[in-house]
């Protein structure tokens, strides 16, 4: 039975179950095995009935289990002839450390898939009513990982101001030092910018102003790093006019 | 019955059915007019039992239908109560005037939504074995429209070679262009450079080779220009040991 041993790494997306693919779904119900992330996974639990399901994301103030574990992981379950499900949060290949993942599992011979998923870089703008590009704004935009200073600063201290909307994931702790960067950088102070926070969740919330204001911008509550998105550039101005939120969250209309 | 009226933006992916989020799925159950582009909904036919469809993408040789054309004909279904889904490739928010879509939809006062989907972004290099972000390699990606020279001019002639991976959609006419631009910018003729066309469909091929073969670089046949997506950057180089296509689509392993 070793030869039905199968790894798919999957893409859960932004975090509402909703925004899982067809395909996602499919894997997840013939698993035997998930490891899943922090945002994504405990809402599709029902989704996987076979499955054991083991988390390996962070947890608030324990160290994460190493890469290494999770990869080991995976590979002893194929080998034991499972079909794993590595349940990421967004898209496996966005900032996720997917490539990671597939190339161990080359490496050991395992034979393996990518399930592209719903990225929050994209979606989570989306749902406070923010296009990454719109016509006359902007055609292009970038996705940075803020998660510290060697990762962000080659790119956004270089981008040319208003040359592209910034997407930042994983940089809601550095929004101060990320804003001083561009402003640093030339972007005007006035650009508009936003922290999307939770998006597609329940708890989802929002703050929209300007550059100048992010780094100070002050948060309905604390929220793990990583549920924070920033964004910067013309299409947030957009905001105020674009309510993009699915339909059983908007009120019924009027008669 | 008027107040029945609704319109939903969907991402309908890459083209893959499989690709298509919950939410899209039960969007296009229920609808009774569905609008779509060239690339998403003739496999996504029997999804929508109930609907007209109707075909406003651009065809070979003849103009497209006029945005506003498109943009009247959801107001006028939402208005008569119809439930519509917009039906567009990828995300609607990526290069895909979902944007403009959704203001004149606010400006008419319909009620609407947004369904993120998996933009080809992301996916079309990921299916080629090529994460857009990966450690060591790349922490951060530009996505940039190349369908004129307006739209990828602005960021990739400042943009700092190999300061992000640079994805082009809808660039596959420009690619000479567009690779002699980032050349006379500085990246090194040696970067390597892909091409992927008709990414997760059963037609899907790829190039894979350096920026400087990529403006002659030699396709398979003619496509259209939509369904080619450009990628530059240290992490192509990964494409010879990711394999990430769907488990359909792989051989049986050895037993």
């Amino acid at each position: 039975m070793t030869s039905r041993g199968f790894v798919s790494l999957v893409g859960a997306g932004p975090g509402d179950p909703e925004l899982l693919t067809l395909r996602a779904v499919a894997r997840l119900r013939e698993a035997d095995l998930v490891l899943y992330d922090a945002l994504a996974g405990r809402e599709a639990l029902s989704l996987a009935p076979r499955a054991r399901w083991f988390y390996v994301g962070k947890r608030a103030r324990r160290r994460s289990i190493a890469q290494e574990s999770i990869e080991r992981l995976m590979i002893r379950a194929a080998l034991r002839g499972e079909r794993v499900v590595r349940l990421k949060c967004g898209d496996p290949f966005v900032l996720g450390r997917g490539g990671e993942e597939a190339l161990a599992l080359a490496r050991a011979g395992i034979p393996y898939e990518v399930v592209p998923g719903v990225t929050s870089a994209v979606a989570a703008p989306a749902m406070a009513g923010i296009p990454v590009t719109h016509r006359g704004l902007s055609t292009a935009f970038v996705v940075v990982s803020g998660h510290a200073e060697a990762a962000y600063a080659p790119l956004l201290s270089t981008l040319p101001p208003g040359a592209a909307t910034v997407v930042v994931l994983m940089g809601l702790a550095n929004r101060a030092e990320i804003a001083d960067l561009l402003l640093a950088s030339g972007w005007p102070a006035r650009t508009p910018a936003a922290v999307v926070l939770d998006a597609t969740h329940e708890s989802a919330a929002s703050w929209t102003g300007t550059l100048s204001g992010l780094g100070a911008c002050a948060l309905p509550d604390e929220r793990p790093e990583s549920a924070g998105v920033l964004v910067v550039g013309e299409v947030v101005s957009l905001a105020a006019a674009i309510a993009a939120v699915p339909r059983e969250r908007q009120s019924a209309p009027a008669a």
